[in-house]
């Protein structure tokens, strides 16, 4: 990676960090200090584990872990390690995801309040259950040796769509659960005359949209993706021997064949990652 | 295209234009059988455009706009033409957009009700405001002849991913809206009792969940990418010659130079198009 292209991405790293941070520290802040606080006993304190869960584990380590392979100092890590952080991740997410709705069910239960009538409920659920199945998929097949490559070349493009449809989705749940606690817990009627809460998880709302947006952009620049490993070659579905199935996630711009041309720094980077690492790999 | 390929599009795009279809039709049902109606007098009448236009616009619209270049049926036509499709398609969307907004902030006022308050009015006045500026920026360099070809492969990547960003971005406002409006409208003790028009327009918060996935998806498929322009050849940013600015729009997969090999039905559909339309063109 060229210089240049390196201090872009740590630059937009670093605002991901700090915007994932302050949007866990915003969510902390608004359940201790304008809500009732955090506990496990039925009340409203143990609902309050909901926000924090959701965007800890659901938006903070799950953005996080879509976006490891990015990382340039891990490419002299094993693709096996890299692949174990990001399932271990996903898996940390899911099962803060887990334990956030068994609080939110705890706490209508206790109370006598339905259960998933809301919209957000419906999509919540819903997106719950397509992650664990996403993180079962994904590790059977990418991170257990017993897949074929055929398989794994025919599956990557689904593994990346839904991964990075799920988390969009997870967002948009987010931003729907916020609007529905500023209902619940202000009233309409408070919330409309724009009080500090409402003006503070507004932002919280915001923090939320952007760190998507920069998870969004960071992992589908294909100058960022992790280079190929020297030995990869892979066979394609029809048989024929094909490079890169492994080694890439995502390439999401104006390509086509030649468009790993058009990207100088990536060619550039690739030509690096050839001399520094690879020796005896032949140019492509 | 091969002729699976073609089947598999046409049902993908099939299924995304009836599920946006019953997205008008759900929303229409819901404000003029569960909701007040229509009209243009500041009551609740007025208020019930805003979802109208929303989902016919910013949602189906908008989503038919992304995917037009995408038609294989239509890449006979010009490059110029169907750039002005996609645009045109897109300034519908904006002027329902903003005929939306003034729906809602007519009946504030005429109701005294504040404006500006939620999550949903600031992620959705943004998100109308970027998409205008998106529109404007789109035409000034793409569609206009002045722009220097170096400045269109420059931004073309931007346009792509800010165009997507937007388009998940007014999902989730949307999903927002109709939590908004179902707390509003059944307050929260009636939606929890799951009323008819609950679960009626639940559905309609998935159904427009499905389109955005459909969307999504044959939007970033490589294989289903307009073929290049015969004779577009562009400059890189460094001066040699590249082709293939203007030819796609979107690549989303596994991918790297090699990843069009391989894409067989990509290469095939390619290969088809030399020989059939363009006659002297270049193998690559």
């Amino acid at each position: 990676m060229a210089m240049d292209g390196y201090r872009g991405f740590l630059g937009l790293l670093v605002s991901a960090l700090l915007v994932g941070f302050l949007s866990v520290l915003f969510t902390l802040i608004w359940v201790l200090h304008y809500r009732e606080g955090l506990g496990w006993d039925g009340t409203a304190l143990e609902f309050n584990w909901h926000p924090v869960l959701v965007v800890t584990g659901f938006v903070f380590i799950q953005g996080i872990a879509i976006i490891v392979y990015r990382l340039p100092w891990t490419w002299k890590c094993s693709k096996l390690l890299m692949k174990s952080i990001h399932a271990g991740l996903h898996a940390v997410a899911a099962i803060l995801a887990i334990i956030s709705l068994v609080a939110v069910f705890d706490f209508h239960n206790a109370k006598n309040i339905p259960n998933m009538y809301s919209l957000h409920s419906w999509v919540g659920l819903t997106v719950v259950i397509l992650y664990i199945l996403q993180l079962l998929l994904g590790v059977s097949i990418f991170l257990l040796p017993w897949a074929p490559l055929s398989l794994r070349a025919l599956v990557m493009p689904i593994h990346v769509y839904s991964g990075l449809l799920i988390f969009g989705t997870v967002i948009a749940t987010v931003l729907m659960g916020v609007t529905e606690k500023l209902f619940f817990a202000l009233n309409s009627s408070g919330y409309s005359t724009s009080p500090p809460e409402g003006i503070f998880t507004n932002t919280l709302g915001l923090l939320i949209v952007v760190f998507g947006a920069l998870i969004f952009w960071i992992v589908t620049r294909p100058q960022w993706q992790r280079p190929k490993e020297p030995n990869s070659i892979f066979l394609q579905p029809n048989g024929g021997a094909q490079e890169g199935v492994e080694g890439s996630a995502i390439n999401f711009s104006n390509v086509d064949k030649s468009d790993s041309e058009l990207n100088n720094e990536a060619a550039a980077r690739k030509r690096n990652f050839i001399v520094d690492e690879a020796g005896q790999r032949s140019t492509m």
